[in-house]
């Protein structure tokens, strides 16, 4: 049989059926999907391909997908650190983002955060920002697949003015994108504390009718927790568990203010919780308890939020620190194994987004969303376990190779679909425009 | 003037004086110390080199001190993972050593460790483990400035047998290497719950004669104070300073379970803490109170423990994992700021090991151990502060070029003193002997 690409890999991780890999494996691609995954020796005699290509040395996991990210910001790293929370977005993040978030911001900042993900083996991401359309845009000409938020938020911003012009530019955004193979949409009312009752029941009905996902910021600190009981009577989870809006539709972003009964509740209404470890961390938030969910039956996913609070878009690294948080957070070192880990990052996310029919795992059938990693470097060296090996010592500079529904993104550590030099042109522009404020 | 070197830097970082960056200085290495750090134009005029070189992207920072290694375990990375630690240590790292633990195992493990360090930044370790003279010789011959530990456990090893074997052959050690520039010794008692009184004076006495420090695991885990609890009747702690050996001359290693009235003692006495963050996560063991302890006065460095357990060599990794989850744990993120983290891997490491008049900052007449990092790649811009960059969104595949004692040990990425494919060939020996097992 004719496939586009043939792919003869060292390893094969699919993540579903759970706990394997396969060694010595060959994965076919046609158009943009996942022909077979088989035996070296079986693929090269039943298919014979285009494209074929030996990585004897690495192992091929399905695309991460990184469930929460302001990509724009990526203009922003590290613009102001080691800040208390409120003075760090009160004097610096918001004013720049009052001062310079416009189109062009967006499109130049998610660009580079694009190509920042897929050097780092993101093929798939969940984003919340101003101009989503723009956003949209550039991963539709990037080959990049992304979930673009719907944002929502009670005060005027460059985007929209007031409620109804949030909602209207949103389904904009939807309708223009419905048919695109990469782009979804979801709703991102931004946090309890910036959206009130009425959109909130507003955006719980569009949601459901245009059958999206919510994704939203929930219990990232002990100060929105209290500020909600003094202001609702109720913590922010039982205020939104009273809008209605808790569904398997919600994508709970943070979460690192929770008790028990919470925990059950969220099981119960099959509530997607996005754990953003790094950033959790940095900012002081707190701990959320990602071990605990899981044995649950809370699905977990990961995220590595945005630039200006990571400071980075690495989810290998976001994995290992979640792997290594939730032992130490769950006093047990037997939780969040490689495998978990790795499913959180990958099938999880797919799931919370509604993805999980096309993404997720590596299956025929599937969308072909591969990434290789060179494990045959002195640093991931002697190898006993390819998928601990991956999680506890991978660096995202060992990607060497990425596909996005078949088509090859990244080729040996080079951008296909983007143009490393101008990315980096750009991003200087905007770096000494930015420092003059 | 003639020197050997002089190079051209887009920052200096020299860490001390504290907070500061030079931008376009140029830094000028004769034989193995630092000549001057003076501004680019001037040092054009003042110096003839042998060898000038351009790093007009790069910053220079002080070469990383990585105060926790069991360097020749790189040959277990990844061995076993995700395990409680009393059956990870029983079941697997203690059988592994017993079966494999050799002065070839310490030479081949320790030559990879030095390899991936000078690869990741790092120019001086503190090491504890068997066969110290084979990893001393392998430092002295890579050109890489070390500690090793002269290890002291009640039980006996491959190493020696009884506790005058362990100290005499400890002594004929640190006598090979006194004259040596590279190498140093500590003496390296394993933990509290090792190692008896009688020893521990001993080594006490001898650690002053020699004036060198001592090395040890010390409140890794709450179950090591407890059972010293039940054993001696108090806290580790306690019987270590009834026992006299408390000083500036102890590196107290992990640390994860500190009373105030602890951490105040630490300061008053001048011990060094050196802290393990990705090995205290992974392993469960706890969270070592890192800020509060800077903050009261205790000199904390910064260690990564061994490959088994963490799993790398990474001091850029492990300066990041130090400074977010340092803000967590004291909820509060303006603690271990970027500079400070930069610091305790650094100059903090250096006064621990009784180094700090030679190493752990950048100024004239200090040993030229020099690290340049290569900011200018996608991953890190736009670039607003360099040391915040660094510690937030550094990789150490950005280590560029490393100098120790004013050799040049790695060359745009390539080691000179080590053959890399010698090294892998030798690691996969050793991966197909130890995955028989």
């Amino acid at each position: 049989m004719q496939v586009d690409t043939l792919i003869h890999a060292r390893w094969i991780i699919p993540v579903e059926p759970e706990n394997t890999v396969h060694e010595n494996y060959s994965l076919a691609i046609n158009e943009d999907k996942i022909e077979a995954i088989i035996p070296g020796d079986d693929a090269r005699s039943k298919f014979k391909a285009n494209n074929e290509i030996n990585l004897d040395q690495h192992a091929l996991i399905p695309g991460l997908i990184n469930t929460h990210t302001h990509a724009a910001m990526s203009l922003f790293r590290g613009l102001s650190n080691d800040l208390p929370l409120m003075e760090w977005l009160n004097e610096h993040i918001w004013p720049a983002e009052q001062k310079w978030v416009n189109p062009d911001f967006v499109s130049d900042g998610t660009e580079l955060a694009v190509a920042e993900m897929i050097r780092g083996g993101t093929t798939c991401f969940n984003d919340m920002y101003f101009f989503p359309g723009h956003t949209a845009e550039v991963c539709a000409n990037a080959g990049m697949r992304a979930v673009v938020g719907l944002i929502f938020i009670d005060f005027p911003t460059a985007w929209a003015n007031d409620a109804d012009e949030y909602l209207v530019k949103g389904e904009e955004v939807h309708d223009a994108y419905r048919h695109n193979p990469l782009v979804n949409t979801a709703f991102a009312p931004h946090a309890p504390y910036t959206v009130s009752d009425e959109p909130l029941k507003r955006i719980n009905v569009l949601a459901e009718e245009l059958d999206i996902p919510i994704h939203m910021h929930i219990h990232e600190t002990a100060f929105e927790v209290e500020q909600s009981i003094e202001q609702h009577g109720k913590r922010p989870l039982q205020r939104l568990k009273d809008l209605g809006i808790l569904s398997s539709r919600m994508l709970a972003v943070h979460m690192t203010q929770l008790e028990l009964n919470e925990i059950e509740e969220l099981a119960k209404l099959g509530v997607s919780v996005v754990h953003c470890p790094e950033s959790n961390l940095k900012l002081a938030s707190g701990f959320c308890p990602a071990a605990q969910l899981g044995n649950l039956g809370v699905n977990v996913c990961i995220g590595t939020d945005g630039t200006a609070s990571n400071n980075d878009l690495d989810m290998i690294g976001e994995m290992r620190t979640a792997a290594i948080l939730a032992k130490a957070v769950a006093n047990d070192c037997t939780v969040l194994d490689a495998h978990t880990t790795l499913r959180m990052a990958t099938l999880n996310g797919a799931k919370a987004l509604g993805l999980d029919e096309s993404i997720g795992s590596l299956k025929k059938g599937n969308q072909a969303d591969i990434v290789a990693i060179d494990l045959e470097q002195l640093e991931t060296i002697p190898l006993y376990e390819p998928v601990e090996q991956i999680i506890y010592s991978g660096n995202r500079q060992q990607v060497s190779d990425v596909w996005i529904a078949g088509k090859q993104v990244l080729k040996d550590r080079e951008l296909t679909t983007l143009e490393y030099s101008r990315l980096m042109d750009k991003a200087k522009e905007w770096q000494e425009k930015i420092k003059e404020r």
